[in-house]
């Protein structure tokens, strides 16, 4: 009983510190709802944080994938081997629509800051939650699409009779591949951010 | 001008006439607040009636997508042509991702008869916004496999040396095109779902 009796009194404590530390700061918000902009404010930073991480993942994807080409060491009289992303639709698509998804996530970065400012303000929480959902969306076809590709390479299929082409084209592949993991990240990150601002939109 | 007299007596008419009819049943959420539940129900209702063209559509994905298969009406000595979708590993992927999600959009139904009933309650609404999320990813990526390997099936791609099946197996790709459509208006409903969450989830 004694312990529980020390946190009570702790608790007033701090929080007359806090309000006496930045009274001018956080004097209108703190009238109105005393525990809910701190929350809110906690959950907008985390959310730049995981925005920043899917950019750079939804970046590195696209640099991966555009990046990617190979020419194979041996060549006959007619004909040199070469492979780049962009002799598969799917691929160009990718490097396409990732590059799209990246330049949004770096252009929602201030709306994302003026969340952690205004945390109360939920007309850009909307406007995030609506334009996240659909690149997530668009990222995810991207990344599904070039991943049904590159399993394709891989594996072949005998009924089709196509063949797998990463047992000549293997940096090709690697790199294909490493770049649809990049994608798949990027995906998982922003769908933790839609989640998060579905959570902090919530009525308490 | 006699004309716009005439629908301004109407409209009063008309409401006076559902007000009268029904205070019984809305009764005690009017006590609280007067406008919020009417808005909030109105979305409740929409979105289970999203919900269901959802599950509609995405179960004429799954069964179109299941049920496709061709044999060819010409064979040789040794071999009938013939094609089936779980020939191409990412077809199967589409039945199964396709089949949860439907199973999901069915078994998420009474939760948005629950959002009817409780317009004010967040809880079914925050669980439904994140499965949704989840399952139109999950959609998404079947949609978008689906539609890289329809598309191979079409046009074939000559660096590769994969050639176009759907010269031979044309009703197999026709039927796995309209399988592709159908995933793709699910996921649109999808997304039009978590917006309507999302709108609803907001504090006013």
């Amino acid at each position: 009983m004694e312990k529980s009796e020390a946190t009570a009194i702790d608790v007033p404590e701090t929080s007359r510190e806090s309000k006496g530390k930045a009274p001018l700061l956080s004097a209108p918000a703190a009238v109105q709802h005393t525990a809910a902009p701190r929350y809110k404010r906690g959950v907008a930073i985390f959310d730049l944080i995981l925005r920043i991480s899917a950019a750079t993942a939804a970046l590195g994807a696209t640099v991966a994938m555009g990046t990617t080409e190979e020419t194979l060491p041996f060549f006959t009289q007619f004909f040199q081997f070469q492979a780049s992303y962009d002799d598969l639709t799917t691929f160009s698509f990718f490097v396409i629509a990732m590059a799209i998804v990246t330049s949004y996530l770096v252009l929602s970065i201030p709306f994302s800051i003026v969340c952690i400012v205004r945390p109360l303000a939920t007309g850009p929480r909307l406007l995030l939650i609506i334009c996240d959902t659909l690149a997530v969306t668009l990222a995810t076809s991207a990344a599904g699409a070039a991943a049904a590709i590159v399993y394709l390479a891989h594996n072949g299929n005998s009924s089709a009779n196509w063949l797998a082409i990463c047992q000549q084209f293997t940096d090709f592949c690697q790199r294909a591949s490493g770049a649809v993991v990049g994608a798949f990240v990027a995906v998982a990150l922003m769908i933790f951010l839609v989640l998060l601002s579905a959570i902090a939109l919530r009525k308490r």
